[in-house]
């Protein structure tokens, strides 16, 4: 990765620049910081000026520092806002961008306190999060690794899974193996949930025991050379009866018929209201209760958000999720994920995992 | 855990309070807010008043808020600052505390806009952080089950380690233990580092495989009931030459004279000064390379710091680590790491672990 990152954005950076008639952007510690310059450490701060970024990280950094970015590299001896406020002083720069959504009030004194009286500070939220929307060929790459290591652990925990095994436990297989696979570590809390308790869409595995009878839903992700992955897939343990057949064949249909509905220019509510088309003809409509999906990629959460109210038009490069449920209280919910690509046409379903309800004897 | 956080901490809040003569805190999102009020949800703001505390968050967790805050709940429609100001307008306060270092730009914005024009925020930073030094009991007994599961999964994994096992296997069968022992996941990034690598004290596992001759630092942590644990023990791959039996024994002696030297009254900094006086009599001081411990609890590193300009005096209740290094460029390392807590007249050494360097064959 060195050196590709920034060289790659200075483009749509330097229009960040003069759309906003700014000297400086100011990219806190975060996502927006590693996107920009590929750094990976856990204290830094990027100025990004017209034609160049400088990185400001302390000294436990200078050996990878120098070998993940190819910004200018400033190891700082003081607070990190100190040694940035002298860099624009130094550079008599004037008007500068900042990210009020991702900035302490301390931090935001500190700079503002050591800054020239010439110099201003103007709110700039939300630009680099817009660039991360679409996704570079590497970012995809990235994605779809996660996703393999992903699937493949579900692979190999789901031959283990038996009726007396606690949620915990296969979570914490889950988990096991997709660090083997060379994941850095879960992309958020793995969710195994139970019987009725697969009706709580953010249910944390307990020592609850898989019980024959049971609808088990298994969402988990893999954050893996940074990127994540998100799947969901869900589990039977004995042999459905109708009513979970439907339920299950009723969010199956809904989540095919929003990767149906994606392709380049539809909006993101269009795919949310195909999802919710097919749950209404089952009359489960009011039973899916969150977004058809969002945005991912260094964050488990980023834009575009893919629900009701959300109109953001599809472009090819954004990777999302399609994630339709409907949940049951008291008896138990389905949720149906796949990890996609938006192309011209359609999209990549990253996801290989098959789609069908794993009936465990 | 209902009611007992917000009760139990509620005189000295009232101290906070009435020392700055504010008529309420406003405590952000973070450990400050979950060690106050007991909440474990990923979204809330606490507003503390002189006789009860109200804990703002969104409907997803009406449920949950309930069961596990004794704090007044007020379930938002509307975005959190914008409830809690109208709830400060409503009561006509004036004086109101926030926290500059994890209060966003967007937050203070959001809260002064709408903050009746008698209203002034007022910086206080660090109260809650200083409270959360000193440990109660229910705290220690988290913080000793944390540690009781990171010894566990030690003992479980280390049964396992043989040459051709890569760092990243290690990490993973570590994390696996622990989560299957009731941990919620690891308390930071496990660190497996074998080799020359081992002298690098911030390694992440890598797929480089333990080798005969190698020195393996791991140095783990459980998250268990939301305290974590912090726990560094050193393993050898074949049969230790005598430098590397030196350094052990130099880095041994340093973490039993820092343990010796603990008990209230005595600064942390006068602790690490006995660590670097041992090493310095095997002329190591200059290869450790970084502070002495730190204090831990809802998060890994928390005050005090343990290191030589850290002139805090020890109080009984304070968890802390002891963990004294070498690192020698191109060799190897030796850490040495316990959980414990000081007492009046010395410490509980809570890690149950033995010291000795362990020889695998």
């Amino acid at each position: 990765m060195r050196g590709s990152p920034f060289e790659a954005r200075r483009q749509v950076i330097s229009a960040v620049l003069d759309g906003q008639k700014l000297d400086a952007l100011l990219v806190p510690f975060g996502a927006n910081l590693r996107y920009l310059s590929g750094f990976t450490g856990s204290n830094a701060m990027l100025l990004v000026l017209p034609d160049e970024a400088l990185l400001f990280t302390d000294p436990r950094y200078q050996i990878q520092a120098a070998q993940e970015t190819s910004c200018g590299v400033r190891i700082a001896t003081r607070p990190l806002p100190r040694e940035v406020a002298a860099a624009i002083n130094r550079r008599r720069l004037r008007h500068i961008g900042y990210d009020p959504a991702h900035t302490t009030c301390d931090t935001f004194e500190s700079l503002e306190s050591q800054l020239s009286v010439r110099t201003t500070l103007h709110p700039a939220a939300g630009r680099v999060e817009q660039l991360r929307r679409i996704k570079s060929p590497e970012e995809i790459a990235a994605i779809a690794r996660a996703v393999d290591t992903n699937s493949q652990a579900f692979a190999q925990a789901v031959g283990k899974v038996r009726a007396g095994m606690r949620e915990l436990d296969l979570a914490a297989e889950l988990e096991y193996r997709m660090r083997r696979l060379g994941a850095e570590k879960p992309a958020f809390e793995t969710i195994v949930a139970a019987g009725a308790r697969s009706a709580l869409p953010h249910a944390s595995p307990t020592a609850a025991k898989l019980e024959p009878g049971n609808l088990v839903v298994v969402d988990m992700g893999a954050q893996q050379g940074g990127y994540a992955s998100d799947m969901t897939r869900m589990l039977f343990l004995g042999s459905p009866g109708a009513k979970v057949k439907r339920l299950y064949r009723a969010v199956l249909e809904a989540q095919l018929a929003a990767l149906d509905a994606v392709r380049a220019g539809v909006t993101t509510s269009d795919v949310d209201r195909a999802a919710r088309r097919v749950l209404r003809g089952y009359s489960l409509d009011r039973a899916f209760t969150h977004s058809t999906g969002h945005g991912l990629g260094l964050e488990i959460h980023e834009l575009p958000r893919v629900g009701k109210r959300d109109h953001t038009p599809l472009e090819p490069g954004m990777a999302i999720t399609i994630e339709p449920g409907a949940y049951i209280e008291g008896f138990g919910g389905v949720r149906i994920e796949d990890t996609i690509v938006v192309t011209e046409h359609g999209c990549d379903i990253l996801t290989p995992t098959g789609k069908e309800l794993r009936v465990i004897d």
